[in-house]
């Protein structure tokens, strides 16, 4: 017998304010999308909501790739993912805990790091490197008016230069935008996000499988 | 080339205080860890971190039995699990985020389900009785000391009865000592809860196969 | 001519939940609840109250005999009162200050220094070890995912076992649940409590007497 | 065989700063501390810490007496001493507790009544004006930025004229200043205010005494 | 073409509860206050306000006299008035922010000083003694349970004495008094304190009038 | 006789970090500076502080053109920067409060009306539209998870259109990026900002022209 169905259907709006056909939209954005989707097997959520407003996409997407996909500094892209979801783990932001835990899933290689990193990294086996820039940008998140000298030299004794301290202060502080566009457009992840990079089935469902 | 692994691993240890072997444990314990083993396939760390002080552990089991596998209860295991992860999600505990998410993934059919709750319940498409239940067990959680006669009388006004209300009360006052539990030993999932009751692969996934 | 009373009578209630006759309740019940008459001059309301839900009754009171009765444990019976007091302060409890105030007044022979411990135990003349203990409790009270191992080794450089530290968080975790039940339900302490163990009258009563 | 006592004196010290020789004292404090004496049967340890700057201590009891004992407010005395209570409350200042706790607990000749409100007055069993004043007295203490005119119209509406709402106003935000004094300089309240006014013995105590 | 004015006209009333006239006064008080207008080519509203109740304004006078305009202290004028912005700030209080910056801005003879002081002492470049200092007013403002031994001798660290520390706590503690006040009453700031004190037009400025 | 000076200068550094000079620079960015330079009469502090990283600072130039500088808003340029004023007030961002409180008081033309935002704006006499529009903008500063369908929907009920909700969202997120990339750096104002657009002289200062 099936089971009654005790909650109801997720994600079902892109965003809560209006999403514009892509058909309606500047050329160059349609063909921003089109290279998402060929790029990534889907367009974000976060592209689509943006576009109500598209020369704000076209600026947060400039941001976001000099950011987050540049060659160009001191942090691994891993380092910088997991600023991202460090910031969104305090603000309790949905959209970025789903799509960056999914990134810190892929580029550590380890969907428990992953998993514990969104709830409290404080738990996690850090390198003092790691632990050093992630106690930096939970401060800037929850009162950035206490930053001091004291927490830059911190950075500096765990052996980050001057250009990754103000990469690390960019990617935190930048995260802190991108939380609150999300929360304030109540932006839902697209569901691909959920499913990447998670473990192999654990014994258990080896022995559920077997019976 | 094999990329240089960026992070340590994690999940080394049950808990930050020793943790007896289970052959120095008395005999009641050590069925009861088998029997666990038995029937979920593993032994929850819960149990091994706590049998350090095994009269304790046997409270422990028979509160949580009570709570959370009756079936004497208005509540649904769902609604008590649910209740079980967002308390964890205010109080930002691995463990119990971990090890009742997947319940929460299990009991609903719903990964994305439980993975938005674990971050924000707010974001979530719930039911008025669900709402009311949640907000209820986050205020109770966060500011005890403001639970009012107008709290308890939005769970009645969301079709609760009396015994509801007590239910709620109690496993939300119960994680608020599991979670303390947790984090103050320090306790680490076991692995396999993170694995469990994930969405089936993504469209990308499928695309990356076929490459 | 006699004052007009300002202010309106209390305790009228024992919870707002619905509190069972004691003749409806099972033999077990009724018979603990007329041992808890004889050996302590009255039946603490939370007896009442949490008869509600028998089942959650008998757990409550195994664990509240593990915890708080037994002799195996290294911290005393006073210690254990004062994280109970030191918790439900943070809480504002009404119900457990009240309570757990009085056993702390009673074990300590000292009332001043329980009517110092409900409000503030910063502000008492505490040895190191005692401080160190409800350091723990307040920490692990107000913001338990701040908990790591300097608090833990803060507790063993106060001379504190492994088994005292479980112990530590097992009380000071379970009147983090007991506070949240008493909050939740609405219990109204006994009015006993609240006469129990207070200094003799001081010089001024003393003085009002001879006049 | 008499227990050792486990914990250490308290009430060592009138403050943690220097305490002036009364002797020492301008003839005029000399004079208001024995009167102090005579009509109070002690000399309140606010006095002896805050005759440390004699010229501060003039301009505090000026104001003590216009807000405290003067007759000249819609407030009665013990509405006075309630705000006071609960101002001291949220900012847990030990002094204030300990000495208007005191004064509640004499002028509404109800001490269940007083012990309840230095835990927290929602428990109370409250009329709508008190309830009205102790919501804003607690207000003004935790958020005065967000005290604003639906603030002041709660008060009018729950029967309090202009002057009242003033008088209102100057008790809560004088605790706020006394609180903090307490706490600055470590004050330690006499330790007859504990023993006053004490319900009397319970059935308990009369049981004891039987025995 | 004029713009359109978008903001509404400010400070259109001295308080939200009523203000006496000034013929309606004790003659006292009318005195003070042309004394007021006589000396600082104005009367502060807060003395305006504050004549709804005589007897308190009297007890308010008494206390701002012997705290901020005594000559009998260790710290300088300048220092009690950094204190009052402090705590100022801290309480986001509009009436003592602007009236006590103008103070700070005239007697340290620098607005940019006094302009930072309003928002965030910690970004000045401060001596020892003035960050002690403040951050001593910080926390008994913010946190008053909090403060301790070693807050004390922080202070005597930096060279305060006993006299002086208390002349700390009694000035961060009546500001805590005054913010309340304004807020609580809804004070607004007269205008004059806007203008004073600020820095001659800046090489921009002459540049505008150049054109 | 000259008063000794007691506070240190301010403002020495544009960065904690180190600022490059302008020569070393790509072409492009001293192109921009000199533009500044010749339109503000002044080159704020920030860009020299954020061109260590030429890439953000260009696309932060990008992102603030779009956002604060475009005639594409139903925001006026006025309400956007009240919008950046408030949240950096929550996050007392003493490099935003001083440069937007400034242009708050350039673009309203009422230097009180700049002054008491910076501080408060719940003290300000304001529209419906510009209380609806802030309050927006705080809530999602200080906790961006609570936002929700009722907050958007209350700018609707102002009369806000969905992109004009959108462009809210997108200014107040912007600040939480911009305030604590500041307080990160540790940026300090230019001089300037503190001098402009503030009231002309007051009575008092006309009265001591004329001693």
């Amino acid at each position: 017998m099936a089971k009654k169905r005790e909650t109801q259907p997720q994600l079902q709006e892109i965003s809560k304010l209006p999403v514009p056909d892509v058909d309606s939209l500047d050329e160059d954005i349609q063909k921003y999308i089109q290279v998402c989707d060929e790029k990534l097997g889907m367009v974000p959520n976060v592209i689509r909501a943006t576009a109500l407003r598209q020369e704000s996409l076209r600026t947060f997407n400039s941001k976001f790739k000099q950011l987050m996909l540049s060659d160009d500094s001191g942090l691994t892209h891993l380092e910088r993912e997991m600023i991202a979801v460090v910031v969104s783990s305090h603000n309790r932001c949905v959209y970025c805990i789903v799509s960056h835990g999914q990134a810190v899933r892929e580029l550590s290689g380890d969907p428990v790091f992953g998993d514990i990193l969104i709830t409290n990294y404080r738990d996690l086996n850090l390198s003092d490197r790691h632990r050093a820039m992630l106690d930096f940008a939970w401060k800037m998140t929850a009162t950035p008016w206490l930053i001091g000298d004291a927490d830059r030299q911190a950075l500096c004794d765990a052996g980050f230069g001057h250009a990754d301290v103000f990469d690390i202060a960019d990617t935190a502080a930048f995260f802190n935008y991108t939380n609150r566009m999300a929360s304030s457009l109540g932006m839902a992840p697209n569901e691909d996000y959920f499913a990447l990079n998670r473990l192999p089935g654990p014994r258990r469902a080896a022995k559920d499988a077997a019976e």
